[in-house]
């Protein structure tokens, strides 16, 4: 390791659904109206606990876990249906308490930050919305990468974006599948309880340092060293 | 501790929601439409976190989490609109994989059981109707107790009904009140993950064995030394 990595201010990448915006019971109740209308029961907690990973994985999960194969057309038409629930439910959904500030904050601070989410790009469009980013804001989405979460991709691709060294960056995400793609990209993970998953569960997966919510995060900065 | 503790055919004490029905996360948004109502934002997974609690431990940590004062009249108006936004929903629960046959099984063999709820009775008795209990089953709801959980009242008021000493009882339940008013009555506690707490949530509260949901408890009754 040659080159000089910058650790006075690193990246933040963050994760969308359960971290910044609190969406992520909206999705798991999308997710069960899908997969009842496509015939299959799967109890909520199981969907809760695959929220954040790859579609395709979680169709594999389907199979191994219920023994259910899913068609390529099924599984077109459950995001689709999934999609159109999320949308359905958009007015329930409100950014998580400091989401603004902390972003707001980070900008000001000159802290580069990037979102990277496993959402397609049309529904993380709608999502992202609720926050009033800044023009120019970096969201990478499921549709920029060949691989969502547990990979690393979309965190590589954020920090490329950012043109910073991941091992410069925190990886901010709600659940294990953030946790587990951080490791893989080198970057430190921090997690946050706003997803509904248990702090033993992410410090399970290798989380760094565990916050409740963006709120909580942006009280606790020093803690990252991340100076003002 | 003189009187002879019958071991062999312990007695089973069931929390209702997140344990033997699917209907966790339709409270927790509709616990989230009635606070929104009386203008007060709470994230929902702090929701996800007290459900199964007593409502009026609810609110006082309400008070302490967010400084919110809630008048009598407006606990009121909160469980009337909570109860709303359940029934609204009702058509979305399902019975927990196993609930149903877990049960037959257990009457089958003579283990008494019962079911002790936070909840109160209406809204009860609406989420039992999806499991056709067999008549006679004992519900005991908060209506008919001092305290709810994490106080054992619900508990030890079933484990009478049923005519058993707490300490021949296991507490089968999905949230870390439930496990701790099981410690409270002298029973243990059987945690279920299907209510979407972690496994090491329930093991920190004192759990002695954690499963899936009913259908892998029913799998591994021996374990609690239950015998056909």
């Amino acid at each position: 390791m040659s080159e000089l990595i910058r650790t006075g201010q690193p990246a933040l990448l963050f994760d969308l659904d359960g971290t910044l915006v609190d969406s992520v019971y909206q999705h798991v109740l999308a997710w069960r109206e899908a997969l009842e209308h496509e015939g299959i029961g799967l109890s909520v907690w199981r969907i809760h606990r695959r929220i954040g990973m790859s579609g395709g994985l979680f169709v594999r999960a389907l199979d191994r876990e219920l023994g259910i194969q899913i068609t390529a057309d099924q599984a077109e038409r459950l995001q689709k249906l999934h999609a159109e629930g999320v949308r359905r439910r958009l007015a329930q959904i409100r950014p998580l308490p400091g989401a603004r500030e902390l972003l707001a904050r980070l900008t000001e601070i000159g802290v580069p930050w990037a979102i990277a989410t496993s959402g397609r790009a049309e529904t993380a469009h709608e999502i992202t919305r609720l926050l009033e980013l800044p023009a120019g804001t970096i969201v990478i989405t499921r549709d920029e990468v060949p691989f969502a979460k547990p990979n690393p991709d979309l965190f590589l691709a954020a920090a490329a974006r950012l043109e910073r060294d991941p091992r410069e960056s925190f990886v901010v995400g709600d659940s294990v599948w953030d946790m587990l793609a951080a490791r893989r990209a080198s970057a430190l993970g921090v997690g946050l309880l706003s997803g509904g998953y248990g702090r033993e569960e992410l410090t399970a997966a290798g989380t760094y340092r565990v916050y409740d919510d963006p709120a909580d995060l942006l009280g606790h900065l020093d803690e990252l060293g991340i100076r003002s």
